[in-house]
């Protein structure tokens, strides 16, 4: 059994703490550098960006991963600047944030892991940083998980937290997440941190084939802009503080239910609050002939401009859907396409059948894509398989955030 | 040598005439349906869209093309409606307007192209067409070019067209063209109509090699908002009315330059009639291992919406374009990555060496990004391959022209 705790966060799971402070890289004045430490050794896994182009803390994270996947005692994480392209003096600055955290502690360096996210190409100043971190350690405590996920946000307009709670056998699992998104969101994940600790005690090797999977099911479903970022990292620790130790496949399974509707959800809301965000559009291509080309057509759609400002028009166009579709690559039989859109929980209006347009009327059709929820589905007739997208329109909004970005 | 005329069209070359009305497919009331016809049979070249999602225009122009290549006449264009995802009625609309052209100069009907270009899923009234398409041809001139670039408009602001002058042996060929474009604008052509006539005689054959590549060095170069159209189609028709057979190879070598040149300029003034363009931008991408790992890396660049807002804001927000390069699906080393910013005719600044930012000043690349053309130019390292795109911002005005497009 599962449920959900919307205030939860990365401290809900027991054995972590966390704190943040602004020490002065928004210059909003915000929470810009965090800690989050477990009283115990954790198990840990990684899914990072894909992008040739990765910050600093990213390469640091890979190595502290593969190095030491059994003994991770905490994370540091800022907002403000990115550490990317960087260089070598970026990657002096990952270390010694590491190092820092690690001495607050008396941990060692390589039991941390380091986040970062904001401005590429500007060096992160540890005059700032280094001080504010010895600040921060000292007020930790477990019911700081939102400040956490406050210091990391960047144009994010709110936090972004979730806990799953698992029963298993009578006995209880917390799963605890933050995420900060907004911009950038695509799959491979886009400029994207997602912190996801659990109080189960699960092998490494086991955790991260449990992270990979609800990524796939989540983040890389996502999509605002189709661009991906340099600094996108999902990590998710697993301290072992609830005394359950999950190996047998029935607890694996129900601890993957859990740790998927987590990330789902950490998804959802990121694209919820994608910049300039008017409204939720749920993408599913289906009949396809393999999941690939079910999700290269989503994908395609949920990235067209041209799809995302009819969306933001509402006007159903569904023209425009067509067209994204027939350009992601992909064969498929015109002919054989049908095209339904909706709005979540109501009766779906059929568009286009066997490639051309029903007799709907165009006021139906108004009708849904007003509204803020917008469900399309798109028929393929090739084959069984399937795949789904969550985006969002594309607003004068968005132009106006991205326009003016740095200054 | 070669010639520009600006005020030239698709009736420059000898032995074309053209014509248009207004007969009611737009709701603006603008001219929306032309003719084009020669005066002697033409050998043609085609290149169409590659979307899986064709209009039946494009589908019978295929046809026509591939039957008929050696006796082609003139064609049939009109705005307003697209004819695609219209199943077979709309196949049956496109096949009466190419009989009904024919029939107007005693023809065959396989020596007509259709193109149609506007909304998608809409038939084409043929009461308003075919009456319309006898009063057209009552009127051909050869000074009415300029009025069919007007017909084929939809969102373009603007008519595009062109003539260059090729001057071989002491003689002339014409070679004149009109295109369409504005939305949906990316390589493989988009929503995007291109006519190109000449009054040198060409074998088929070698006219398709020459299209071809002009194609690929021109409107396979840009990019607006990385959609494509179902419509798509680049037409070249060769009628030998001037008197001039092209078969040696200096002479081809020497009328693919003036073909090029005309594609090239046509397809620039698309960009800078882009929906929303504030700013004309060319990217280049260089030492690539492999010229189509150069153009997918341009590409990427030219449809980013983060690099394409900064363009509009006037930020020079570089770390963008190098986390666009990253996720383009081509391997690099990001530390042998080098980016230079400039506005044609003046020195480039570079802003990024070895990966990591050089000691330029933000307002000397605040002043770059400020001007209405702009040049970005990423070296890989890799290799010596290149490729080059050119596109536009991303603009408040893309948004609001996309959002209400239909209404």
């Amino acid at each position: 059994m599962i449920e959900l705790d919307l205030e939860g966060t990365v401290t809900s799971a027991l054995g972590f703490k966390a704190g943040a402070m602004a020490c002065g890289l928004k210059e909003s004045g915000g929470l810009d550098l965090a800690l989050l430490h477990s009283d115990h050794d954790c198990t840990a896994a990684g899914v990072f960006t894909k992008n040739q182009v990765v910050a600093a803390p990213v390469t640091l994270d890979h190595q502290t991963l593969a190095a030491n996947k059994d003994h991770i005692r905490g994370l540091v994480a800022n907002a403000g600047m990115a550490n990317a392209c960087t260089g070598d003096p970026g990657m002096a600055v990952a270390l010694e944030m590491q190092r820092s955290a690690a001495g607050l502690f008396d941990e060692r360096p390589e039991q941390f892991f380091v986040l970062s996210t904001g401005v590429i190409g500007v060096q992160i100043p540890l005059e700032k940083v280094i001080p504010g971190l010895a600040l921060v350690a000292q007020e930790l405590s477990a019911g700081k998980g939102l400040d956490l996920a406050r210091a990391i946000m960047t144009t994010d307009t709110r936090p972004k937290h979730l806990a799953v709670k698992v029963f298993l056998n009578g006995r209880e699992i917390t799963i605890g997440g933050v995420a900060k998104g907004s911009g950038m969101i695509h799959p491979d994940m886009a400029t994207m941190l997602g912190l996801i600790t659990t109080d189960a005690a699960i092998p490494a090797d086991a955790l991260q084939e449990l992270l990979q999977e609800a990524v796939n099911q989540s983040f890389n479903c996502i999509s605002v802009d189709g661009d991906t970022s340099t600094n996108d990292t999902v990590l998710l620790l697993a301290n072992g503080a609830s005394g359950h130790q999950l190996e047998d496949e029935t607890s694996l399974a129900l601890f993957a239910e859990g740790l998927n509707t987590l990330c789902i959800e950490l998804a959802k809301s990121i694209v919820r609050d994608g910049e300039g965000a008017g409204k939720f559009v749920e993408i599913q291509v289906t009949g396809a002939s393999e999941a690939a080309e079910a999700k290269a057509i989503a994908g395609t759609i949920a990235t067209s401009p041209l799809v995302k400002t009819a969306l933001a028009g509402s006007d159903p166009n569904w023209g425009r859907i067509l067209a994204a579709a027939g350009r992601a690559g992909v064969y498929f039989d015109q002919g054989q396409v049908a095209l339904w859109i909706g709005n979540p929980g109501e009766q779906e209006l059929q568009i286009v059948d066997q490639g051309t347009p029903t007799g709907y009327l165009e006021e139906d059709a108004a009708a849904i894509f007003a509204r803020l929820e917008i469900n399309i589905r798109l028929h393929l007739g090739q084959g069984k398989a399937r795949a789904n997208m969550w985006t969002t329109d594309l607003s004068h909004d968005y132009v106006t955030i991205n326009a003016d970005y740095r200054t």
